[in-house]
């Protein structure tokens, strides 16, 4: 038999213990953090009918659908994203009543053109408050982004919230069209902070076609900035009280008026810049950056979208969400410091010394797990020098050593691998003496 | 635009909160306990080349394959198992250093017919030791399996062992060729607890071949029950010192010595007719049972396989792993009782009287997270009757109203929806009362 090359597809990654240990302490904190704002966990399959999924992403979006037919012919694909699945669930069960807390961790495939930091495969992490249109439900999911970042050690980080009626307001006031103009005016405004307002002008001129007076009017919108309250006195200003630009600017108010009772008010900023690339958004919309760590971008985002849940019921189920970007954040996080790395999630090694002490060891190593002490059993008797070895690479800092004379003494020997020290001591101390250690 | 129905396809199935819940709990708890015996995670993709796959499970398992053509004419598949990833993971990445223990709870999906109880997508949940043929090993996951159940608060439960080189003696000494023929009297044997001996014996005849002296030897072997150490010393009589039956049964001798170090002599059993079905054991296997519930079948099983993991290697890599019938636990476990079931996470609804007072209600919920008590935030403002019909219907225990007149007054008001029973506090007390209530 040829031996087969181990390989995986291109755009697809596997997570070695050294990223996944991280990983999962992260996803662990989150969905505590879920479950304290009363979200609750759902699952749905990774191959839906293709006719759920189809129509919903635009023409793009199903572009990138891996969709194949079954053996039974069925027309089926992997998930995109878990807001479609969501939604066919809201509308197929009776039994989930509105209003729906639910958070959702889970891959999606995407058979996306491979580049960096674009995968085909990727873990996305979604809460969603379905069946609410009041503003209390969105200053809920704000404040879930802020207990996120809080519950995962971020010091400093600012969740930018704008409105997509107050752009439409904006579109409106100066004359662009729905539809592709405006979407290439949004995405124009989009990049505003990354391209900086000259090299905007120029797009909104030459790709948007905007005339002078149209920009001059944008850049008078998107030059508001400092404390919500007088950003939002200005724009009612210049809306001139009427519109979806002032329904915008009232539901902007009354979501800063929640922040505030909360007390998050130095952590929301109002950001007219602020687009998001989804076609779905219909209301708020928002994205969470760590402020240390500009470069690594949006680590949350989401908004108000009333009218897709509602794609397989008669009704709009009006709807607002938050999407975490698990890697961007997974980086951030190690990057700030405040997320332990490592390759092990046991600090201790058990040795095997030789058959015959087998059984000691497996009893040392069951009762330090009994007495709550995570630790590894070298699987296998041998030469204890190898067995350290094993030990230092995977990040242990102690080894037990259980040879023929601490048998027969009832003891055992504790090398901690960092200082080269060891000490004995009866085995029905030992536990203590490695919680009492590995808790310093 | 058409509605479209909203289904899910033929042998997948959606996990909605109120199963999602109390499974998240299992797994969460079984995801410790590895963790405690130094197991670490790791996460591959879920579709593969198909030559990766293909020719590993047997042709009827490369028939139950999910395989297509990507767009860019990748031959791929949906993974059918997490081994053979596993396998190939030991291969490809030179940093992964033996032994290595891991384990991976995540969706494989199997294009079986549907039946009742069998799923084309279904969470398998397995743990690994790879690079070591010594029993220290076989014996760590027996004492991990005991440790998992332990931890989900099982009180009476077994785990059943034997050898396949002790099924190879026997093989051996009533002259049964390996191959059809071998694999025909294991399954015949597989099945002697539950179609007991008389049909046993006719299937060994009938459907297996077997002449008289054939089947009375076979019995002979499968007689022998009760203490291990006595099955043992009747084992070796058995093989007449010599063969696989022999290595088999001193291989099972080391295991149990261990597990009496260890203190599980009741907790575990030899049994002969424990057969299990993959092809690829080679040693020790052995299959866990909740003995209140025999009717379950077995929850965990698993064993040693040192063909395996090498497949993408040149050399043999021994292994020894468990594997956890994630629907069948859960099941079980609630059946017992020990599992906490409902439809919510948090026990608190904070409700929203009206807009004025929903800043207010947002801090309320805001400073219950904080204080560690998880709540809902009814998302909408609203007739208060129709927030404790919701906060019921999901099993919520208590309501918080923050009325305008509380406010003015900065009080909140608890409605315990069990006892009917209401009571004024300050705002500042709620998160004292709520955390000792609900921890009563």
């Amino acid at each position: 038999l040829a031996r087969i090359e181990p390989r995986v597809l291109k755009g697809f990654r596997d997570y070695l213990p050294e990223v996944m240990i991280p990983r999962q302490k992260m996803l662990a904190t989150i969905e505590g953090i879920f479950q304290t704002f009363g979200f609750v966990p759902l699952m749905t399959p990774a191959l839906e009918y293709a006719e759920i999924l189809l129509g919903k992403y635009g023409d793009e979006g199903d572009q990138l659908l891996y969709r194949f037919q079954t053996r039974g012919d069925r027309d089926v694909a992997l998930r995109y994203d878990l807001t479609v699945p969501l939604a066919r669930v809201v509308a197929q069960y009776p039994e989930i009543t509105l209003p729906f807390r639910r958070y959702q961790i889970a891959p999606v495939w995407r058979a996306e053109k491979p580049q960096r930091g674009r995968f085909r495969e990727f873990v996305q992490c979604d809460g969603d408050i379905i069946g609410s249109a009041e503003m209390v439900a969105d200053a809920e999911i704000v404040q879930l982004a802020c207990a996120l970042l809080e519950g995962l050690g971020v010091a400093r980080y600012r969740v930018r919230l704008n409105n997509r009626k107050v752009l439409a307001g904006l579109m409106e006031r100066i004359g662009v069209a729905s539809g592709p103009a405006e979407a290439g005016v949004l995405r124009t405004i989009d990049k505003l902070p990354k391209i900086g307002a000259e090299e905007a002008r120029r797009l909104l001129r030459e790709e948007n076609g905007l005339g002078g007076e149209q920009i001059a009017a944008a850049f008078e919108f998107l030059d508001m900035a400092g404390e919500a309250d007088d950003v939002l006195r200005r724009l009612e200003a210049f809306f001139q009280g009427r519109g979806p630009g002032l329904e915008g600017t009232r539901e902007l108010r009354q979501v800063f008026e929640i922040l505030a009772a909360v007390g998050l008010t130095e952590r929301a900023a109002l950001d007219l810049s602020i687009a998001r690339g989804l076609a779905y958004y219909t209301g708020t919309i928002y994205e969470a950056f760590l402020e240390d760590l500009p470069a690594v971008g949006a680590v949350m985002g989401g908004g108000r979208y009333d009218g897709l849940i509602g794609l397989f019921k008669d009704q709009e189920v009006p709807s607002v969400g938050i999407s975490l970007g698990i890697d961007r954040l997974l980086a951030g996080l190690i990057e700030l410091g405040v997320l332990e790395t490592g390759r092990s999630v046991a600090q201790v090694l058990v040795t095997v010394f030789d058959g015959a002490t087998a059984p000691a060891a497996s009893r040392v190593a069951w009762n330090l797990r009994r007495g709550g002490v995570a630790c590894e059993l070298f699987p296998a008797p041998g030469k204890l020098a190898k067995q350290f070895r094993h030990a230092e690479r995977e990040g242990l800092r102690w080894a037990v050593v259980v040879g023929p004379e601490e048998v027969a003494q009832g003891l055992v020997t504790v090398k901690d691998l960092e200082t080269r020290e060891q000490r004995s001591m009866p085995e029905a101390e030992l536990v203590a003496y490695l919680s009492a250690a590995s808790r310093s």
